[in-house]
């Protein structure tokens, strides 16, 4: 039986996949972005690297059938299926403390790159520096001026995504704790993921 | 009077730039792609970073008069001068052994993340990985089906870009040795760099 499990708003969790299980991320209420990552157990300077899926992919944004690849350029997971319309972001980094702070918040205002460090430090690892992530149901349009837009999401509540792991993973989630820009609609809720075989 | 270098084909160089002087780089071919990064001498895992630099600016592109920043969002470089139609790239990394390999190229190929380590060996500098550089020149257009195209330039010979050293950095350059796909015009060919106070 699959266990569901909580990704509490505002917060990270970082879940050991081996090679051949996946991963489901539910958008329970639909209006959250989740930022997203993995890492290699052996090795936690190989991770899952947005640039150079894009280069692979010749592609902004990964979809349903796409190998993603590592900062090696070798393949590390099948993005497998996806409930919602596709919308989601790789050009934007996971906010920080520095973010907060010119946003003018104090400074113990929850970061995704805080909820990846505390995530993978609950599981006794640790990184230099928190990679960009693929961030799930961020809803950036790219304007042919090559301006970006920051939108809400365009999720149903219930959409979900399946990332299978082609390599044993850790993957980490952080339920963005955005709540000054709209992309969560003002409110960082939680969201839900399952382990899946 | 200001000294004209060569950037040869193929090749890296690092210079080092005080706050309030200003690197020049020419396409003196109008065909060369050139990655660029920039690093803060006195803390190397301080650099140029494209992911923030695109969430200040909320644009995939640098333009003239642009601010970019490092990766704790600090201003770093402003983007003075440019004669060409402006047509650059962030989205794509730099070229690495990777990249070569699965083209089918003898182990040796330059690439441009072993040109960045190259050159700031020369300087007696090292680090760990090489950041995602800006394109310059690279014509690398988005569709909007978030499709991305590998593309010639649309530079002519002699076009110039400034950037200005907003605090004291070590800037990076190298001519792109890609030869396989299409980018410089099939021919990597030498570029130029002078230092402005």
């Amino acid at each position: 039986m699959t266990s569901v499990e909580e990704l509490p708003a505002r917060q990270g969790r970082a879940v050991r996949v081996a090679r051949g299980q996946a991963l489901q991320i539910i958008n329970t209420h639909g209006t959250q972005v989740v930022d997203f990552w993995a890492f290699k157990p052996s090795d936690l300077s190989i991770y899952l690297s947005m640039q150079h899926t894009r280069a692979v992919l010749s592609r902004l944004t990964p979809r349903v059938g796409d190998v993603l690849v590592d900062n090696l350029r070798e393949p590390m997971l099948c993005f497998e299926t996806d409930t919602s319309p596709g919308v989601h972001d790789t050009v934007i980094p996971p906010c920080d403390p520095a973010r907060y702070a010119k946003l003018g918040c104090p400074p113990d205002h929850a970061s995704c790159a805080d909820n990846l460090h505390r995530a993978l430090a609950a599981l006794d690892l640790k990184v230099a520096e928190c990679p960009a992530s693929f961030n799930l149901w961020m809803n950036i349009p790219v304007r042919p001026s090559m301006e970006l837009e920051w939108r809400e999401t365009v999720s149903k509540p219930g959409d979900s995504l399946v990332f299978r792991a082609l390599v044993d993973c850790i993957m980490v989630m952080s339920a963005c704790p955005q709540d000054i820009v709209c992309i969560n609609a003002g409110r960082p809720v939680s969201a839900h993921y399952a382990l899946l075989s």
